[in-house]
């Protein structure tokens, strides 16, 4: 045994052996398989110390259990994975209070039917969406000194490179944009403050980080060693792309400094490769750091590429053109194998990563960075304070504000808790600092966790999320496809203790918990945001201009303004809805049989839709969203002559 | 006060002053808007008499919290309203475990993406979906021996008259079928025993009511009194459509009798109203029983129509035509205004209908209704032993199988426990018989309501759970669109127990719960259930004949058979994947961007998707539902040759 390796027995971490997983090793094996084979829960791997803590349950549990009526404290904005929605959760008690449709259709609300919904989605030519699928990854909200600030969140779409921005008012999602010349487009992260304008304390830009590299611009292309990845600037107001860097290896999650000064993203595949032998091949890769005022100056000035149709400017951000630190518009500092995640503490001193085939968490100290970008460091691995051991495939970190960090381990089935300053402290030669602080079995194979306004200065370290990949024997048996397993781990004392298990479809990465009061949702919209709305039921008729149609209706609770309307065979119809009811809660629906119709309208909205009336017959339209109790009884007739 | 309302006042029913509602006072008022006003949960009217217990909450509420690991004992299976699937959740914990798709796509697993899954859809003559919209109601589960055999679940889309099939061994659904000439599909109940053969004591046919009356055939007549609905009897294996009833007024939910001999219909609108003023008009409306046999002896003796394209034998159920109840095919029993809602009870022997707009409760026998098809009886509404008051805007109505029913009260926002014995006496004439046992609050306006194995001779009066329609305060706050609020009742006790709110997305509306033992579904599929199955790793490829190009390959973590792959520009592609990973949990998706393609393939599962591969480029192919410490490295690349 090596003297490091017995210093890290010693330290109660017991990870020595472990070091780098081998590439030879890990190709020749499944580790999703030998992560499943079996299903007990007692089959986890425990961290190889014989120190390991046992889970811990107790008393924390019923804290999860709400009485009926009771609200929840914390509100929760969970990805949904490739159901291509945002979540939004109440904790501590895990319940599924509504989603948001974004980047794919939803039936309950006519997301993607109504023509309001399916501009903000883009169509194609024939009026039908470009896209119906989607894979959504992480979520991040606005900020404010540091905290959010209620107006905005974002979320991405990998599949097609897309970022949707949701309203926190009226949660809904309002814009949508397609990054140019992106594939694998996955971290996403608002800025907290402007690098140089010191009043401009909140987020004005977001950041996104292209994982997968392809030929700029995209011709098909073998040879991959010659793609190429873009990290983007998107304006969080116009929704417009500012600029995009190109990079040397690609990116995976991104961070953002609290000062404005840094954005970063990790990255696990500085190889380039194409197969997942070459993208682990080297024992080390980056989290890249990006200077976003001498971008911006860069851009400024005129120093930049475009590629393809795109117009957007690009500049230099690879190695070849970044070699003077002081001029230099990006770091690349170098991290142990494949790193998975970028996190910033809440003290706004450091970013972390964590090496995924590495059991090791890198601690990068942000004023280190800076002091590199002007010329104080001959090199930007000099900015890493610790690099310690933390168990087996360890990926995502959140924070309790207290010192504290909480790293997933994917591979040990676990969540450590560990000390940043006892970590740097050890890693500067201190072999007394004991950095882990208590282990926690999980069920099973954890990817992101987040901890109470974790990603914020007003980390409070109450409650810790884990986003649990399998579930296994966790809940009834539902078919071949399991739940997601998201548990809750109280963390307000020294020990972890488990709460409660909730299952979740499928599948959601990252996530955001924060306190309550920090929002101020509406409930009834505002009939003046509508242009097309139908303000007095007297305006409610058929219009016709030769085979265009307009139909003009209100709803009150039990009837539509119109009884019944009558339309010609071959008409292209657009019926447009004003909800006139101003009650909260009060939301009525629209479904036409056999016209692939349906879609609501909450107290005061107006929505349209347009269709073929190519059927010629009656056909009852009726409210599908519960109103009142004559909701069965509250119909209209559309009929189609022939 | 009358001797009736003195009587019922005495009996602690206390609603005498409300009998029917009026007509012209319900036109005038908005019922929803008055639900709804007022935010705090006081503000909900009690019962009338002062003698109504307030909400009991107590110890049974921590019963709904399971700990972390501890399983569910009960399935529910959920309509999810126009969101469009059914849902599983756990109970006591109120947890949603999978969504199932069928009448609408699901990005999550791809359904209606897939070539398999768009079969089962059912697409127009372009290749696109016929219909992406619906609307659930009713789910119930085939029947063995009076109690659930776990084969089959059936679920109505009441926008495009479709109903859907779920195998219960995989959760998956595998046939959907549309109904000829029927509008507003609503109430579904499967049989739960041949009326003829004694051997068959299992569920061979599913009963569908057609709630809206349209012309037969439908051409576009203004005439609302000249439209008919229909009552339709599907093949439990086949899903064909075996025959259908015309009837007089309309269809809303149905019920089956356990010796296969009875269906059953209430009807809101025996008026035949086009406006709700006119649906509304009488007194009374109806329950309208089906003799199975009877009806099928016509069909086989040949005494039907057809009507328009269709080939579905249809039988006369009017009343013109059913004077003679020894050869009727249906008996009208009449039941006061606009019932929502035919209950079986668990002893077998009663309907109960509740009157919606009629503060009642009938309580129908169903020898009775066998008496009158014997000529026993000179008047089918003979066949009401009780009707007794219940409360404002009861609807639906469980069972304990102790004698009790719960039927929820929209108006009151309550439910009432009350026995069915004790009612049948004080309807008798026993005035002393208290009938109502117990009232609790629920929050707010009530619609389904189900118990634990409530539609079963099995029911075991455990658990209740309500179908809140509207939550208002109940949950933080999500903007306009409010999630309904299902509710968990402990009902073991003589006093009804409020155990937990659970917010859901709207809007379940029918629901079934029963015993987990019930159920043995399956983790990992048989290859050989997939005809185009690609078996080995070596058998992958891309096969061309002309621009129909086919892709075959398999997956195993972390990497797809194929590593990279080579179209042409304007090929059509059929891209096959099977999952050669047999491991339980170890699902594999499948992403394309740019060319809106993304599926699931579970264990052992095989499937496809058809696209034309326009863009030339390089497209990098990922799996989307992680799978592995290398998911993010699992890639492919599809190289599209311009």
């Amino acid at each position: 045994m090596n003297e490091k390796d017995k210093n890290s027995l010693e330290n109660g971490t017991g990870l020595g052996r472990r070091r780098f997983i081998n590439s030879a090793a890990l190709a020749g094996m499944s580790l999703g398989a030998l992560a499943c084979t079996d299903k007990s829960s007692t089959a986890v791997a425990p961290a190889a110390s014989g120190a390991a803590p046992a889970t811990h349950t107790g008393g924390a549990g019923s804290a999860a259990h709400l009485k009926p009526g009771e609200l929840d404290t914390y509100y929760g904005l969970w990805s949904g994975g490739h159901t291509g929605d945002m979540r939004v959760l109440g904790l501590p008690s895990g319940r599924e209070i509504t989603r948001i449709p974004c980047f794919v259709p939803d039936a309950l609300v006519g997301w993607g039917h109504t023509n309001e919904s399916k501009k903000i989605m883009g169509t194609k030519a024939d009026g039908s969406l470009r896209y119906s699928v989607a894979d959504t990854h992480h979520t991040h909200a606005s900020y404010k000194d540091g905290n959010y600030d209620g107006r905005y969140a974002w979320i991405n779409d990998k599949i097609n490179s897309r970022i949707a921005r949701i309203r926190l008012d009226y949660f809904v999602c309002d814009k949508i944009t397609e990054l140019p010349n992106v594939q694998g487009f996955h971290g996403i992260f608002p800025d907290k403050a402007d690098p140089v304008d010191p009043k401009i304390n909140y987020t004005t830009r977001v950041f996104c980080g292209g994982e997968f590299s392809t030929p700029l611009p995209n011709i098909g292309s073998d040879d991959a060693s010659t793609y190429r990845s873009l990290f983007t600037c998107v304006d969080a107001e116009s929704m417009e792309v500012r600029w995009q860097v190109l990079i040397d290896g690609n990116c995976d999650l991104t961070a953002t400094s609290y000062d404005g000064k840094l954005a970063a993203t990790n990255q696990y595949n500085t190889e380039m490769g194409a197969k997942y032998e070459d993208m682990m091949s080297a024992e080390r890769d980056a989290c890249l750091f990006f200077n976003i005022a001498r971008i911006e100056e860069a851009v400024k000035a005129g120093k930049f590429k475009t590629y393809g149709d795109s117009k957007v400017p690009v500049v230099d951000g690879t190695h070849a053109a970044n070699k003077d630190a002081k001029t230099a518009l990006t770091a690349y500092v170098s991290v142990p194998k494949n790193p998975h995640g970028v996190n910033a503490s809440p003290d706004a001193k450091y970013f972390i990563c964590a090496g995924k085939l590495s059991p090791t968490g890198t601690i990068i100290e942000l004023a280190k960075v800076l002091d590199y970008f002007d010329g104080k460091l001959d090199s930007a691995d000099k900015a890493i304070v610790a690099e310690v051991e933390l168990g087996l495939g360890p990926l995502h970190t959140a924070f309790d504000g207290r010192g504290n960090a909480y790293t997933t381990l994917f591979l040990d089935s676990q969540v450590v808790k560990w000390n940043l300053e006892a970590a740097i402290k050890f890693h500067a030669g201190d072999k007394s600092a004991k950095y882990v602080v208590d282990r926690i079995d999980v069920q099973y194979q954890p990817g992101h966790l987040n901890a109470s306004q974790s990603e914020t200065r007003a980390a409070d370290g109450k409650y810790l999320a884990v986003g649990c990949k399998f579930s296994k024997d966790r809940f009834l048996p539902v078919g071949p496809l399991h739940p997601e397993n998201e548990q809750l781990i109280d963390i307000s004392g020294d020990k972890m203790v488990l709460m409660a298990d909730h299952p979740v479809r499928g599948e959601p990465h990252d996530f955001i918990i924060f306190k309550r009061e920090l929002l101020s949702p509406k409930q009834v919209y505002n009939l003046d945001d509508f242009p097309n709305a139908i303000k007095d039921p007297k305006d409610s008729g058929v219009f016709r201009k030769g085979n265009k149609v307009e139909v003009k209706m209100t709803s009150q609770a039990p009837a539509f303004s119109l009884r019944d309307f009558k339309v010609k065979k071959g008409d292209i119809v657009t019926l447009t809805l004003t909800n006139l009811d101003k009650i909260e809660d009060l939301t009525h629906g629209f479904a036409i049989p056999k016209h692939n119709v349906n879609f609501i309208v909450n107290p005061q909205e107006t929505a349209s839709v347009t269709f073929v009336a190519d059927k010629p017959g009656v056909y009852w339209c009726y409210c599908t969203h519960f109103c009142h109790a004559l909701h069965l009884e509250m119909r209209t007739r559309m009929i189609v002559e022939a």
